[in-house]
Order: C-alpha cells, then sequence, then structure tokens
C-alpha cells in the first residue's frame, strides 16, 4: 500500500461513514419530529440494516489493515490525519469486543426504548418503561464488561463523553458543589422570592416560533444551514456533517421562557458544531470534542450570556413586539429577575442555574448505583423521589415529572447528565477567560455577539475533534481548570437577585 | 445453492434494499419538507453514496447469480416470489446497462436539480434551471439509449411508470378526449359563470391544518402511520415499506380549496399504498403497480368523491366550523359549484377536471418533441406559452405560472404525465364497476368511506404490484378499459354545473 493512497482511502471511508450516519441520524431526527407516531418498527427495521452496514464497515479487514497501516506510518501523517487514526482505531477496537449481533440488536431496543418512553411518560407510567430502561442498563454493562474490562463500568461509561473522567474527580467536583451551593440555596430560601408572573400567559405557538428565529439569528446562527423542529425534548444534531445542523424546541403555551431558552441552549450546541473549520466535514474530527465543551457552550450561551440583565434589556422590546398584551404592564428587569429565579423544582431542564447541578447530581448518583449493583432499576422511582426530597425538598407528585422525565436513558445515554454540570463549570472559566480580550458586557448590551462569538470559534470551535478536551481546556485557559469562577459566578447572581 | 436457502436471501436482499431506500427516502422527504436551504450539497453528498451502495448490491454478482438461480426454478416458486425474480432481474439488467458513475453521477445532479428548480420558480426565471434541465432530459435519453437502444427514447421512458404504454396508445387516447373535451369546454365558456368567491378570503394556516387532518380522518388514513407535512408542491412517499407513509400540502391563506383538495389528492396515493397486503411490506412488491393505477386512485378521491355533491354537503359543517367568519354567508350548494368551476387556466395541480386533461396533454407533447430532437430544452418557455394560448386559450404571465410550476423535471421524472390523464379516465371506469355492488352515493352521502375502501383494497391496493397495471385493469374490469366512461362522467357533471 501506498502512503498516499492509503491517506486518500482515509478520507474517502470517512466520507462513507458519514453518509451512514447521516442516514441513520435523520431517520432519529424523524422519529423524534415529523414521524407518525406507530411507525418506530418500520424506522427500526431499515436503523437496523444500516447500523449493521455501518459496523461491518467500520471493522471491515480491509478498514482495519488501512488504519494500522497508517498507524505504522503516523509520524508521517499531518497532525489531523494523525488524530482520525487515532480515534477510528480506538473505537473500531472497542467494537470489535461487541459481538455484531449484540450490536445490532441494540439499536433495535434503542429505536423501541425510546418510543416507548415517550408513551410511558406522557402515561405517567414507569412499569411501561421499565422493561427496556433494565435492558438498557444490562446492555450498557455488557458491553462495558466486553470492551474494558479491567473498568469500573461508570468509569468506562464516563469516559465515552469525556475522555479521562473518572468517579473520583466527580466525587469531588460535586462534593465542591454541594458545600458551597446547598448553603446558598439555603440563604436564597429564606430571601423574599422573586415574582415571575411575567413567564406565565397566554403566548400562541406561532408567535413563539418568531421568537425562536429571532434568538437564532440574533446569536448569530446561519439560518441557511441551521433548521428548527419541534420534538418532546429539545437537542441538537448535525447530519451529515456540520454543514446541515438542527436544533429542536418544545412550545409551551402558557409560558414562553421554557422555549426561549432552550432555543438558546441548543442552539449554543449548534455554534459549537457549525464551527467547525469546514475542512473537517465528513471526517470523524467534525463537531464537538467532548460533551461537556458542547454543554460549556450551550449553557454559556443559554446562562451566562441569556440570563444577564444586558441580554434581558436587548431582547425585551422584540417581546413585547410578539406579545404586546401579556408584557405591556412588565420591565426587562421583570424578565431579567423571573428567568434568574432561584428554586428548587422538580424538572433539570426547567431549573435554575442555582439549583441544576443538583438534578445533575441526583442522577449521576443513581446512575452509579445501577451499575455498581446497589440499586435494581425497578426501585429507581423510589430512589429518585427521595433524592429529590433529601436534595431538593421537593415531592415528586408522579413518574412524568420524576425518573421519566429525561430523553437520555431512553437512547442510551448512561454517563452523559454530568456533562451539563462540568459544562457549566467550564463556562464559567472561559468567561473569566474571555473578559481579557472581549467586552462582553458591551456586545451583549449592543446585540452584537459577532466579538463573544469570534472568540469561541477561534479558541473551541474550529478545532472540532482535533484536541481531547484535556488539551483544549490547557490551550484555552493556559491555567489548570477551576471550578471556583463556577462558584464566584453563581454566588454574585444571587448577590444581585436576592440582596445576599 | 438450495432453494429454501435462495428464497431465503431474496427476502433479506429486499429487506436490505428496503433500508437503502429509506435512506434515500427520507433525505429527499427532508430536502422538501424540513431542510434549511442550503443544506442541498450537503444531502447530495450522503445521496450518492447511499445510491452508489443501493446500485452496488443491486447489481452484484451475487445477487445476479442468487436471482438467476432463482429465475431458473421458477416453477418451484410461489406466484409472488416468480413476480419478485423478474421485477427485480428486469431492473438489474437494466441497471446494468447504465456506467455505475454515470448513474451516481445523476443521483447528485437530481439533488441539486430540485433544489435550483425551487429557487427558480420562486425568481420566476428559466434560464436558472435551464441548464440542469438540459443535463436531466440529456441524461435521460442516454439512459435510454444504453438500456433500450431498439426503442423509440419516450416510450422507453413511458413504459417506465406504466408498462406496455406507448406513445401511438396515447396519440389516440388523448385524441379522443381532445375530440370530445374541446367542444365541451367552448360550450362551458358560453353559459354563464360559476360564483367560486366562497374560496377566496383569508384561512389561516393553523386552520387549514386541523382541516387537513378532518379530512385525512374522514377518508380513512390511519394517522398512526399516514404523516402530513408542507412542501412547495405536494407528493406522497412511503419511507422503507408502506407502513410510514407521508403525505404533503402546501397552504394558501387566501384560498382554502387548493390545499384541501392536495390532501384528498395525495390521501388517494396514501390510501392506496397503505392498503398493500402487510406481507408485501419490504418487498419489491409493496405500493402501487405503476403510476396510472396510482393517479386513478388519488383522483377517484380527490375528484370522482371530493368534488360530488354529496360530499361538499357533508364536510360543509365542518369548514364553516373552521372558517366561520368567512363561509357564514355560503351554503354546501355554493361550494359545489365553485369547486366544480370549469375554466381554462395556468396551474396544472388547480385546474379543474374538465380542463385538467389538456394540461396534461401540453406536457405530453413537449417531452415527446424534446426526446424526439424537434424542441430544443432553451425553446421550452415560448413553447409551453404557445401551447398554453393553443389549447387553452390563456397567456402565461411568467415561467413561474407556467413551465416551471411542476417539480417533475427537476426529479427526474419525465414520460409520468400522461399517467395522471390515464388515471382519470381509469377511475371513471372502476367507479360505474364498483357501482355494481357498492351504493357510493350512499355513502358518500353518510360520510362512511368503508364500503368504498373495501372494494378498493379488495380490488386494487391489496395486491400491491403483484400484478402488471395490464392485468390489474383485467381483473378488475372484466372488460377492456374504455375511456368513453370518462367522457360521460365529465359530461354529466357539465351538465349537473352548468346546465348543457
Amino acid at each position: 500500500m501506498k502512503l498516499e493512497d492509503a491517506r486518500k482511502e482515509l478520507i474517502s471511508l470517512q466520507r462513507k461513514l458519514a453518509a451512514y450516519e447521516h442516514a441513520v441520524g435523520i431517520l432519529y431526527y424523524d422519529g423524534a419530529t415529523t414521524a407518525p407516531k406507530n411507525t418506530a418498527d418500520n424506522r427500526g427495521a431499515s436503523l437496523s440494516i444500516l447500523s449493521e452496514e455501518i459496523y461491518r464497515y467500520s471493522t471491515s479487514d480491509e478498514t482495519v489493515a488501512l488504519l494500522e497501516f497508517l498507524d505504522e506510518h503516523k509520524n508521517e501523517l499531518p497532525l489531523k490525519e494523525q488524530r482520525m487514526v487515532y480515534l477510528m482505531l480506538r473505537d473500531i477496537r472497542e467494537m470489535q469486543k461487541i459481538p455484531m449481533a449484540e450490536y445490532v440488536a441494540y439499536q433495535e431496543l434503542l429505536v423501541k426504548a425510546e418510543d416507548v418512553w415517550e408513551k410511558a411518560k406522557n402515561a405517567s407510567d414507569f412499569e411501561m418503561f421499565r422493561p427496556y430502561l433494565e435492558q438498557l442498563f444490562a446492555t450498557e454493562k455488557k458491553f462495558a464488561g466486553y470492551v474494558a474490562p479491567e473498568k469500573n463500568v461508570y468509569d468506562y461509561l464516563l469516559n465515552k463523553y469525556e475522555e479521562g473522567l473518572t468517579t473520583q474527580t466527580l466525587d469531588k467536583f460535586f462534593g465542591l458543589l454541594r458545600s458551597e451551593l446547598v448553603p446558598l440555596i439555603h440563604k436564597v430560601g429564606e430571601m423574599p422570592q422573586v415574582d415571575d408572573s411575567i413567564r406565565h400567559g397566554n403566548f400562541p405557538k406561532g408567535q413563539q416560533e418568531k421568537l425562536s428565529y429571532y434568538l437564532m439569528e440574533l446569536m448569530g446562527l446561519d439560518l441557511g444551514r441551521v433548521g428548527l423542529s419541534e420534538t418532546e425534548h429539545p437537542f441538537t444534531t448535525s447530519l451529515g456533517s456540520h454543514l446541515d445542523e438542527r436544533i429542536t424546541t418544545h412550545y409551551h403555551e402558557d409560558d414562553f421562557v421554557s422555549s426561549m431558552y432552550s432555543v438558546i441552549h441548543e442552539g449554543g450546541h449548534a455554534l459549537y458544531d457549525t464551527g467547525s473549520a469546514d475542512d473537517l466535514a465528513y471526517t470523524v474530527l467534525d463537531g464537538g470534542t467532548s460533551m461537556s465543551i458542547h454543554e460549556s457552550q450551550s449553557r454559556f450561551y443559554e446562562n451566562i450570556i441569556g440570563r444577564s440583565r444586558a441580554y434581558c434589556a436587548y431582547v425585551f422590546p422584540k417581546l413585547l413586539e410578539l406579545f404586546p398584551e401579556e408584557l405591556q404592564d412588565y420591565t426587562a428587569e421583570d424578565l431579567y429577575r423571573a428567568v434568574n429565579m432561584a428554586q428548587p423544582s422538580l424538572i433539570r431542564t426547567e431549573a435554575d442555574e442555582l439549583t441544576y447541578s443538583l438534578h445533575v447530581m441526583i442522577r449521576y448518583e443513581i446512575e452509579k448505583k445501577v451499575f455498581a449493583g446497589e440499586l435494581e432499576v425497578k426501585d429507581l422511582p423510589a430512589e429518585w423521589n427521595r433524592l429529590y426530597k433529601e436534595y431538593l425538598g421537593v415531592d415528586v407528585p408522579d413518574d412524568k415529572h420524576g425518573v421519566l422525565q429525561d430523553s437520555h436513558w431512553s437512547g442510551g445515554l448512561f454517563g452523559y447528565f454530568p456533562s451539563y454540570a462540568l459544562g457549566n463549570a467550564y463556562g464559567a472559566h472561559f468567561l473569566k477567560k474571555m473578559r481579557e480580550t472581549v467586552d462582553v458586557d458591551t456586545c451583549i448590551r449592543n446585540g452584537n455577539f459577532a466579538p463573544v462569538n469570534d472568540w469561541n470559534r477561534e479558541n473551541i470551535w474550529q478545532h472540532g475533534c482535533i484536541y481531547t478536551p484535556a488539551e483544549l481546556l490547557d490551550r484555552v485557559l493556559g491555567e489548570p481548570f477551576d471550578a471556583h469562577h463556577y462558584i464566584d459566578y453563581l454566588t454574585e447572581k444571587c448577590k444581585d437577585i436576592y440582596g445576599i
């Protein structure tokens, strides 16, 4: 094999795999957005065949020979291609340890589980979802045993979303958050609560949709390449490459704030994905490097920018234009206070910045226990409700508002939740760094996000998966990551809103 | 090879191809419904790779060997499997005559052409679309030359949608329609025109969407398996199998009738597709047997049922409920007369039953001439406008309302249009036959379409592609197809509306 030919083959192999991922991705996307409700089996049949084809191509003798040849010549390859070969070989070696039939059956299970989860959630019936969830946990555990028998199962799963992350690190991280945030939450609880009546009223879907596009454009998304759809649970996905990106939201006609911040959150993910350098398209380096860096971007736009006083002031006139009757008696300051209300609650995606990490911590504890064999799936609702009472002081009325609220488990995402909390904390440290060269507050005040986006593009987005999350953090921060910046940021916000 | 193994392999091969067709189908569907506007190239890249894979599987040595083995043993196969082998071998032998690179390039061209056509239509700029249309015509001609060098190019193309159809047959068919319908249209032109003001007004999209779902349910579509989306040009497609069907419509807020009859038309296609026997799913026998039989069903529901007096009376209360202010001064009879107004016009999809076939005839004449080398693509708008003046007496104001109005050519559908006129005529003959056992008028009056659907399912839908269109016509009619039933039907309608 000639090196030049092998390098070309490397690119065309990735292009082929990207086409298959495009097909699989759009089938999932269709299932979550547009597909009629009883078509999951039909879609599952096609998904399982296409997944089998991906598996076959990814692990074929030709592919392995190609990658091993390139790996032997890695010192002659450009940095990007070295990284491609490393990532692909790593995944293949993991994949090869999972029997093909089991891998394919799991893809089929995922499709059914997603469908059943949605029905179970609507019926608030955990028992309907339980057998699927048991299979999902069991399969992930079994796969972890195939791939990394030497590792703690949950550590292995955490690593899927964040290279090098361990329960040890997270226990420490969450320990800090708990010791610093719980007292803060208690103090807030003793203060008079803010008035959030501005968000409640009658906000027709059509008007909220206009707001979505306004927000997307304002934050600098290219609407020619980034689409918006409706789903039960908002998400962001690239289709084929970062050149076709989709975000989704869920409109509640009695509360415009919910979808508004979903759109900004998913829009942050979309900015990161679509910010990949164009020559990364159709390669394994396209898109974000880890889930926590991804969440650092989504939550940066949602919270640090979106829940700032300056942002609320900037968008308020547009809100007034869209919902004149409902908002005529309110001010931008009312919006700022309402969207920063801190109050223990039931739903993670609608939780405030302050209590958010506790929602994540509950999921972290539960996943850790199930994988350690210390908790059975059938006891999950009871444990969920117990932890919500213990950490957040709230009573969970039913499974819909409890253990069934998130789509993650039905999609096989175990070990993913901690990314949200890490992402928050990374974002606060990025902000400190960004302020050294960008006048962030003036940018927000003027609705001019180009300097902010340019900084993120330059430092984070363009690199796709070229660097590991740890390498990227090093490059961006130039100092060790420190979660205290996040604590400081939250403390300051509490001071501003509650005067404590 | 053992026969039993080969038969199993035949089923699993079709299942695999169905998964690929599902992927390709949903990528096209996404492009027409949801995708952001500048993502066609990204989608095209994936489509070309997936099409290449379909080509590879369909024409591989293993596939050909399998099918030829089964073909040798066809007398030992059940009828359905004989038909599968015949159809697949026929297509492969055609496909093998087209060089793979050209086939793949054509798939890519189709994606781009669809995108450019939409932009060109919106800009009413034929020149923007011309280079693509030239390539489309040229490629179809070249492919026809590869596949059937002995045949007239246009005859070959007609056969793609209707086995055995020739320009000779069509010249005769259109000749009859012309000689019978043109005088009728002239007579109608001399009568006082009906008042169609009921359809014009302000009909919000949201309300029209509710109407769509009402109509779909009324006609007996299973909304758990049949979805509705919006597109520039309405169409129907199966995804993976008839177990997931999608129809689309285009809402005009100043005229509810346009989308209303689009939905019934596409709903008719969807009834046919979803009526395939379930054991045909994921085989080449799934769905309709030819385009004209397909159109016979869509236009049966749209026109014969949907434009009947009884149907207008049945749905009028629902219309009044949805659009109380706009319709309060009208009656069901006003609706009936308005939707049956006969008047030469510009847009085929909105043409009335009487003049519709002339729109089709114009496209037939143009396609025939281009493929015969008697007309160049650059002269197409002028010829289009000339024929509209000659046959329909109308002046075409711009390309948007002229030569760019239909999506068919941008999708590579040449020789397809005649199906619409044939479908109309088949439907009228089916009606005569159906009346022998079903009291169609009472069914419509009561909004009870089960007996009508049962007759169609029994006689037409369940058979999928088991029979050729000619065989199916023979079975259903038990006598030679006769276009005079269609003439009679139209004559009676004119008498009722215009008193002639």
